[in-house]
């Protein structure tokens, strides 16, 4: 069939700025390949918040279970960060709304581009050529075990549990994938501490001679941190639990110096959920200068999900000649620079 | 008084090597400033396994709350990582000792050499004069919380828990040495997820008015791992809980290039501990080519906490003389370099 429902959700922040650049570039796709994408729009995170009291209202997780695919912007607003008594938070519903929908996996492929690799923070020679895909754990682990905190605060707790069946979908993902690249998987965990590592190590053990073509390692998160920094291109796919995987994909995001260009995927076995990298970013929120690229690209992975390989390959390249073209938001050029708008137009007309 | 009783814990991999290095520069000082350290050494670690069955025997745990100080060089073997279902681990011995000796907050500066800039994967206008100094919660959080495995491996859990008090004493001190320095500190953490995070916040908020001359500021984990690559000048003081501050203090440890001169300080109310950063790296065991500078800065700290600040600053001064003259390892100097005991000697002697 050629007609799809996506749930769109917009967010916070440059969320709704990013979001408009990529149903513009679906729309392109649309017209070319003769598909029918429906859009239909919900409320999520601190917008949702201030009109309805809740960061994921009911309709919305509706509109997401029935489409087959959601697009979303961006979560979070400062106004909840510095408050440890506030009870609702924009984060809860985005983390609900995994939960929800089973998105145990959030892919985050690190690509570098040859025009951009001096906006890196790291020297050329080290960062030129990294090309590494992060298979994080997103419905379980410390993020969703049993919390508390003692109502006069004298003590809080956070439990991290994981079961083998959380833990056994993703890594089976991770194979598969490193099977279909450079056939390196790496774990990682803290083993040496944590009971939960332990099963994440036995059961990629247990996996591994499933797959004999690809070589699998174990590295230690404090390591795994030192050695993203020092040399990243010996990572091929990384596979790792929930909050490790938070701190890992955001440093590995960085490293290229373009994170305004990284999108992410996070799939479960009946939906699928497709958002930049980079978070709401307040401080850019209505000036026009947001990046859009990471959103359009999210969108192209939603192409792929959705099985229009084909057209995922023409949203990639109009992204490539955009930034071969130096079309770009001023966080890639600040001599001369474009704004989201106009750069999301452009790629939309290069299709 | 003059005299000193200093526990010695070698340890795995290159510990004894570095160790000795640092004996020979506490022995040089001990000459000139009439001082006498008695030290006295103790098993620990996998060599204390394979010795003892034990990690961490009781006549080393007796010997370390007997002393004055502990100089420790560095734990872990590869033949335990990658075993699941090893009982004993060379680790524990590390875990219980910081813990049995209430060693609450492990502090790491993180200072660069003028002359070693280039050295660092980073570009040289972004690392170049950061000067940050972290403080690791390290007796708490999901290190020691209650941990366990179903024993068919069906599930696991580990338990992330704070009281007040774990927190409490390390917050003061974190702010009191940002009032020394350039009073700012932020604290690194999940608020936006965690209960334990929430409450590490709420504590700070509360005790930030004792010391108004110092700028507190918050940031997530997450947040925290890209800002250390894309701008460590800004950050001064951190403090932080263990496993994020497990992650972030490596990831810092890498970025000015030179990790085998960082130095760490584990500090409790009656006992502390001195060990360099760079792990048993196992590899290079046995081949001379350890960098010693990580472990006699590590003495210099213990010396600082000794009040033998002169002495403390004299070690310092020797090792910034062996770094200007390249008397160095091959970490640091690939064309010309010396081994870990000529390095060691050259330190002693000029002292
Ligand atoms: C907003 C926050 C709860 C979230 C997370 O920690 O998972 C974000 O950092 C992410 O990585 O998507
Ligand atoms: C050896 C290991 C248990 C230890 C830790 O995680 O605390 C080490 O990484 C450290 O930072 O001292």
């Amino acid at each position: 069939t050629n007609y799809f429902k996506i749930a769109v959700l917009p967010g916070d922040g440059i969320g709704p700025e990013v979001i408009a650049e990529s149903i513009k570039t679906l729309n392109a796709i649309a017209e070319i390949f003769q598909y029918k994408f429906q859009f239909t729009y919900g409320l999520m995170g601190a917008e949702a918040i201030f009109q309805t009291g809740n960061p994921l209202p009911d309709e919305t997780l509706d509109l997401c279970r029935d489409s087959d695919a959601v697009l979303f912007g961006a979560i979070g607003d400062p106004s909840f960060d510095n408050n440890p008594d506030a009870k609702v938070r924009p984060e809860q519903g985005l983390l609900k709304l995994r939960k929800e929908l089973g998105l145990y996996a959030n892919i985050r492929p690190l690509t570098t581009y040859a025009s951009l690799i001096d906006k890196s923070p790291l020297k050329r020679e080290i960062i030129e050529g990294t090309d590494i895909q992060i298979f994080r754990e997103l419905v379980s682990g410390i993020y969703f075990g049993e919390k508390y905190t003692e109502p006069e605060g004298a003590y809080a707790y956070d439990v991290c549990r994981y079961s083998s069946e959380d833990i056994i979908p993703i890594v089976h993902m991770a194979f598969q994938e490193a099977g279909k690249r450079r056939k390196k998987l790496t774990l990682i965990d803290k083993a040496n501490v944590l009971e939960t590592s332990r099963l994440w190590r036995k059961i990629c053990q247990e996996i591994a001679p499933e797959y004999p073509e690809v070589k699998l390692d174990y590295m230690f998160v404090d390591n795994a941190a030192m050695q993203l920094v020092l040399n990243p291109k010996q990572f091929d796919v990384i596979v790792t639990e929930n909050m490790f995987g938070d701190i890992i994909s955001d440093e590995a995001s960085v490293i290229g110096g373009s994170i305004g260009l990284l999108p992410s995927a996070s799939i479960g076995d009946k939906n699928a959920l497709f958002e930049p990298i980079h978070g709401s970013y307040p401080q850019a929120k209505g000036k026009g200068i947001a990046n859009p690229v990471a959103s359009i690209l999210s969108a192209a992975m939603m192409l792929d999900y959705l099985k229009l390989g084909e057209a995922a390959d023409r949203v990639r390249k109009s992204v490539e000649y955009a930034i071969e073209n130096k079309y770009v938001t001023e966080d890639l050029n600040t001599k001369q620079s474009y704004s989201t708008n106009e750069v999301g137009s452009f790629i939309a007309d290069h299709i």
